[in-house]
């Protein structure tokens, strides 16, 4: 029986603010940074995590991991979804730590680094790729992973189980369909502020031809700039390509909509965060006054009372969750069934570091065991950092390639953890 | 000129879980803490700040105040409304610190506690209590404080200003009351889950007996106890006394209002966090099913966006503000300016770590120059730990008594740092 005999935890950041890839209305200079954790097994191999930030602050973030270390260390390897359900229910109980929360924020996104890091180290165990491990699981053992507090307005235990008993038939073919030819990606590559017009168009140009069916703007910086370069997007792809905009949480509430019905003419697909992921009412204002153009939101929306809201409100219909944001894999089936409750698809945020890699587990897991479906789904694909995890998430032909490699993909290499870990690393050291 | 030139952060924990003080139904072993903030100024007074938390995890909150100090080491003392309101901006916009919340959770109270130590520093420069400091300014330089992101759909600057100019007429009348009679208080003292029937009955009668128009119960725990309880105390303290009960997040919307039900008989005046902080929409739906008895909540509200959505929806009818909860005195001015746009009392949460002290602060510039009313107002009391703060709030015939000197009431005495440092001081080291 394999135990957890210690935890380990590094503050690793990456010096992305020295170029611009990454920058957007309300990000100007990120260094894109995880605080990873280790759960070191005993027997057998270890589990591995992580909280994405984006610099200034990440100490912070390792701290609050590290405060959580005698929920885990000590216990057994967890291998059963009853034992999964126990472990994040230990973390979010906590009476002491929850003020600090509650389940938001750092002391959330903390939670959400050990849940996942405990369920990369059950998914190694099992010799299972973390997507696999959960969509074999029975329906009665999925709804028994999701806390349901707060939630049975909107949806019980007994509704998660239909939810998931109506997805049965067919989950071998549509497994069989993801090792064939995996899942659907969109790029944001092309469209970060700080590149050019005629960097926008290239890269625009490079997206359609790699095969992908949408691309990314960034707005918010300005109007004009946004509708020349929206209108330049769309002389680029042409009109059969969809193009989504995101604001980065930039604008009031008045101001998404005036802004947005400048871009109108253009035909974006949805618009992403266009004001604080904290308001639901104003989310669901504009959804309603921009219409049909799609709002979607979701990488800073703390937890599953706020998808809860923001789907009984019509706040979005587009659901962007989060690998990293909220209480980890539990959470995460807790929004993918409240998204299937309403009829809402989820096309999970990612980039950053590592959240490609572990988000494709979600979708894919909802295709075969959730929602059963893949339409209008994709996941975001930003081509970066990749090549510091042992199992990077590939995209071939505009869709993600199925992971088979057993856990997570949440571990990165020994030598990126020396090279960026800081302070002290060389990254950081040797200027 | 005085200059910040240093930043000293502590943990300080007082062992409360020791004793059944402050157990409810979330919270069944609190050890009150708080991490300590103190602004070192080259000359003159230095400026104290705090966030509160209740144990685990205060180490974590420390580091993140710690996390912002390049933000005001080496910056002037602030000393006008201008300058408070550039040092608040700029802490809320740190691009990289920001992804950490946005704006809640431990990284909101860390700015919060920096914030508020500014203010108090600012307080003492001026040799004014805060209250009064605030209370002087023009209605200009106090809508200048606030920071309208997401809050223009419900709240301009404009009318920020006109809400203050309305409020001008009598304000040295109001202070005037104040020194003379002080703020009216209720109690929490009788009711804590962890007390007996006749501490209950005993202590309700002394909270009558010492001028309190009302007291609070905590509920959650069993029903059957609730009713009981609530009986008791009702048939204690008669028809005139109000009796709030406060279920510290504890139900589901329907749980909620079936609970609730059976506790209407006995007249409860609010119902004090029925459910999830984060959740609007599900407060509103227990405030129309719950009327005429009021919903009450606000000591875990992160953030100014969500106080707006709860006004905006009818989520609640008394709002419950927090000094240490929000970022620091500047939002809190906006929580105020919003309460007093919608015609919502405030009644702020106290009791935990120097709550009482700051917070009698914020409800007395409320009445000199924002609401500039008191009806159905009152702070929360709780009568323990004051003793470690050099300028304690003082209730006197239930009502707290306006402080006079110089700051924001949050400087802790030398010894009680020493004493309850955390894990070295001999509080905790001396078993």
């Amino acid at each position: 029986m394999a135990h957890i005999i210690g935890m380990e935890v590094m503050d690793v950041r990456f010096p992305t603010s020295r170029e611009l890839d990454g920058s957007d209305a309300m990000n100007q200079d990120p260094d894109y940074s995880a605080a990873y954790v280790v759960l070191k097994a005993d027997t057998g191999p270890d589990g591995y995590g992580l909280a994405f930030t984006i610099g200034r602050g990440n100490d912070v973030q390792a701290a609050a991991i590290s405060a959580l270390e005698s929920h885990v260390v000590g216990k057994r390897v967890p291998r059963t979804a009853a034992e999964l359900a126990k472990l994040s229910s230990d973390l979010i109980g906590d009476s002491q730590f929850r003020w600090l929360g509650p389940e938001k924020g750092v002391a959330h996104m903390a939670i959400g680094a050990v849940v996942n890091a405990a369920w990369d180290l059950a998914a190694r165990h099992a010799d299972r790729p973390l997507w696999r491990f959960l969509a074999e699981m029975t329906p009665e053992e999925i709804a028994g992973l999701v806390d349901y507090r707060y939630l049975s307005d909107a949806l019980t235990e007994q509704e998660a189980i239909d939810i998931l008993k109506a997805a049965q038939p067919g989950r071998a073919e549509r497994t069989e369909r993801l090792l064939r030819h995996g899942y659907r990606a969109y790029t944001t590559s092309p469209g970060w502020l700080g590149y050019s017009d005629s960097k926008l168009v290239r890269l625009s140009e490079q997206a359609v031809a790699d095969g992908f069916e949408m691309i990314k703007l960034k707005v918010g910086g300005d109007v004009e700039d946004d509708v020349r370069r929206m209108k330049l997007a769309r002389e680029t792809v042409g009109p059969a390509i969809r193009i989504a905009v995101d604001a980065n949480q930039r604008w009031d509430v008045t101001t998404a909509i005036q802004w947005m019905n400048q871009l109108a003419p253009y035909d974006p697909y949805w618009i992403e965060e266009p004001t604080s992921p904290d308001d639901v009412l104003g989310h669901a204002a504009i959804a309603k006054a921009l219409q049909p153009i799609k709002v979607a939101t979701g990488e800073h929306v703390q937890n599953r009372v706020v998808f809860k809201q923001m789907l009984q409100a019509g706040s979005l219909s587009v659901l962007q969750l989060d690998a990293a944001r909220v209480g980890g894999v539990n959470e995460n089936v807790a929004i993918l069934l409240l998204a299937a409750k309403f009829g809402v698809p989820v096309c999970p945020h990612a980039g950053g570091v590592g959240l490609c890699e572990m988000v494709r587990h979600l979708s894919m897991f909802d295709y075969v065991s959730v929602s059963g479906s893949d339409v209008d789904r994709s996941i975001e694909w930003v081509d970066h950092l990749h090549e510091h995890f042992t199992d990077p998430a590939i995209v071939r032909d505009g869709r993600y390639v199925a992971p088979t490699a057993p856990g997570f993909s949440s571990r990165m290499h020994d030598a990126t953890l020396r090279r960026f870990l800081f302070p002290d690393g060389p990254e950081w050291t040797e200027s």
